[in-house]
């Protein structure tokens, strides 16, 4: 038998309700933050990625499903959206929009090839917004906000911002420098990982899974240390409307991004939520203000997250918070003959294209097994059609629940329906 | 500079309001005839394709993204979504599900690697449903009668419903015969293709681009004919059906499905309009009686179809329908200076987290070119923010239709724009 690929899962019919519940409330508040959507391809040119997510990531090295097209060309499933914004962005020439900055986001599948776990697929999918063309904390404050809002619109409680800054490019190199200098006497003592890091981009040893422990680690030199007036300005900025906002937050020194265009502010929404055990990640963000012109665009700059809706669904789940179930049916006919499953089909149309959500039986079950199918569904109303019924034209239209009953022509059903 | 690779398209954020619309109306049809959806991976294992789309077909032959992950499975981006739909099904034992015809539809992106020309593209996004687990004429009709609303529910009238019934296997084996001893004499006089088709896949001889105008093909012999009496009595009920739904169709002996799993009804949706020059298919679909247990799935049987929404695009602009254009903002905050907007963030925050749609300018333009930003986004009601607004905490909430005024408090804003 022919399985799906691992790593993979098919969203069945009973719990797609659930995903677009979320994917209504996030359309809803992309709206009312004024974020219109855009659209790209699941694939790109690979070097999109090499050069957009960097040639020195996990993500890059080991997890892309990278692949030959039939005309020879290097292809990627997208591993994330913000590349493919940016490509979007420079290819459009969205930098001379007259809506600036430009504000999109988007929502689709994903892929990394990870080892498979709970909560982490090699396809899943992300909803992100980029606010493109302008450095302003406000609009950082735009950002965060919008991300706050989206958690807590779902009725989440356990909820942790972290958020830093990186600074500019001036204060990063200083801080880089720091770094190198604090760890090169001992780098023997870190992870092979680690000893390359130290040459390519020394932040990320704060990172490291492995070494979090080594007393290097927890004595190294701060970032907030090393900001220039200006990066302690902007950061201050964004603090203080944070707090005007009311919004929670937790200054994270250790929260750093490993490539080399993202500056300024940096941020991770975490669960604290009992059910996930230890705190778990949710959703990842940051400014950057060097990946267009590295990808050869302009020179603007942006802020973004990406948020995983599996991780998004397990935070409810953590929290026994249930998404509100579909409504059943309006109507649902029950036959007691093939002659009235005829009759009962062509009503049918009539109704469905006037609004009203309908079925009947097509399995040939008794009555009473076809007025159980009725109760499944969730049916609101219910006829009976017999010979009766298709002489006179008229049927007793029964409300479930109060058990209501009311003779009803044929051609007034929609009408009655509506009220 | 790095570009999309060839054949795909971006959608970008001045367009997308179309693809939303589409799929609001969509789900809203789906949700009326009850169907539910189903999401099933970007890629499946290959040989899913291979056996469930056949091997003899150009999907498999020519067109399919195949390459193998890091596990060395060999997987395929999919190119349509029956096969993945009857994977989940079967993976999912369906069979066994209390609500009974499956009936399921799914929305998403496809992959064929084609020569790119109008409205073909290599990702390309399809709109399909199935039913699953009845055969009986009227379901065939449901089928039918929802694929035809769907097209009229956008204001579409040059629509043309073609169908034809292949028959039972009984049937087809029959007139398959027919079929190869009316062309075998004179076989040498078709293309390559043709010529193994005719081992593999006679009927497909009738559907061959390249000898669409010689004679046997104009004199072949009709599948009608071969039909046994049950096959006809099904075809009979089906069109009855229609006719009774005010349904228009035309049947087309020269519509066959390649496939030996298709059985009884097919059909295709075209656009006869001006707009498109030729004939155009929008659509096709069929009955599948054999696919399941090809796949080694149950002896269940289904009929579906599936549609691209780049096609009905055309098909919209070819007859001059335009989609509703999305509302503008709910309200655009003008700002005189950074106090003012800082001041303005904060009220945003508020607003939006209340089902506002709101925004303010981060450009730090001036006054004139703000209220040039609020007309462009098609704001209701601006209000602007100066040193007064901010020491009295009330601002004049412009209506930008009527040009009236009301001078509001900050923290009603969001009550006032309710009204």
């Amino acid at each position: 038998m022919i399985q799906i690929p691992r790593g993979t899962q098919d969203v069945l019919p009973k719990d797609t309700y659930k995903w677009q519940y979320i994917e209504n409330q996030l359309n809803e508040i992309a709206k009312n933050f004024n974020y219109a959507e855009i659209r790209t391809p699941i694939f790109e040119a690979t070097d999109l990625f090499v050069r957009g997510v960097g040639g020195s990531t996990d993500i890059v090295n080991k997890e892309m499903y990278t692949f030959k097209d039939k005309g020879d060309r290097s292809l990627t499933l997208r591993p994330e959206g913000t590349a493919s914004v940016a490509r979007s962005y420079i290819e459009n020439k969205m930098q001379h929009d007259v809506n600036q900055p430009v504000k999109v986001f988007y929502n689709g599948p994903m892929f990394r090839y990870e080892r498979s776990q709970k909560g982490r697929f090699r396809q899943f999918v992300q909803f992100g917004v980029e606010a493109i063309g302008v450095e302003d904390p406000l609009i950082d404050v735009e950002v965060l906000s919008m991300l706050m809002y989206i958690y807590q619109s779902f009725g989440l409680k356990h909820l942790k911002l972290h958020i830093n800054s990186i600074g500019d490019h001036n204060s990063r190199a200083q801080y880089n420098e720091a770094l190198v200098k604090h760890f090169e006497p001992r780098i023997d003592e870190f992870c092979s990982d680690c000893q390359s890091r130290i040459h390519t981009n020394p932040m990320r040893i704060l990172d490291c899974k492995k070494d979090r422990d080594h007393e290097l680690i927890q004595n190294a030199p701060i970032m907030y240390d090393y900001l220039n007036d200006e990066s302690k300005a902007y950061f201050e900025t964004v603090k203080e409307n944070l707090t005007a906002l009311g919004i929670d937050y937790e200054v994270d020194y250790n929260l750093v991004r490993g490539l080399d265009y993202y500056t300024h502010t940096a941020f991770e929404m975490m669960s604290s939520a009992d059910g996930f055990g230890a705190i778990t990640t949710l959703c990842g963000g940051g400014r950057y203000n060097g990946l267009l012109e590295l990808l050869d665009g302009p020179e603007e700059t942006g802020i973004g997250f990406a948020l995983s809706i599996e991780r998004l669904l397990l935070a409810l789940e953590a929290e026994g918070i249930e998404l509100p179930e579909p409504e059943g049916l309006d109507l649902y006919i029950c036959t007691l003959d093939s002659q009235a499953a005829v009759t009962a089909n062509r009503l049918l149309y009539n109704l469905r294209t006037n609004g009203v959500s309908a079925d009947m039986d097509y399995k040939h079950r008794k009555l009473k097994a076809q007025m159980k199918d009725a109760n499944r569904k969730g049916a609101k109303y219910t006829i009976v059609l017999g010979e009766n019924e298709l002489e006179t034209k008229q049927a007793e239209l029964k409300n479930m629940e109060t058990g209501e009953t009311k003779s009803v022509h044929f051609e007034e059903i929609a009408s009655h329906l509506e009220e």
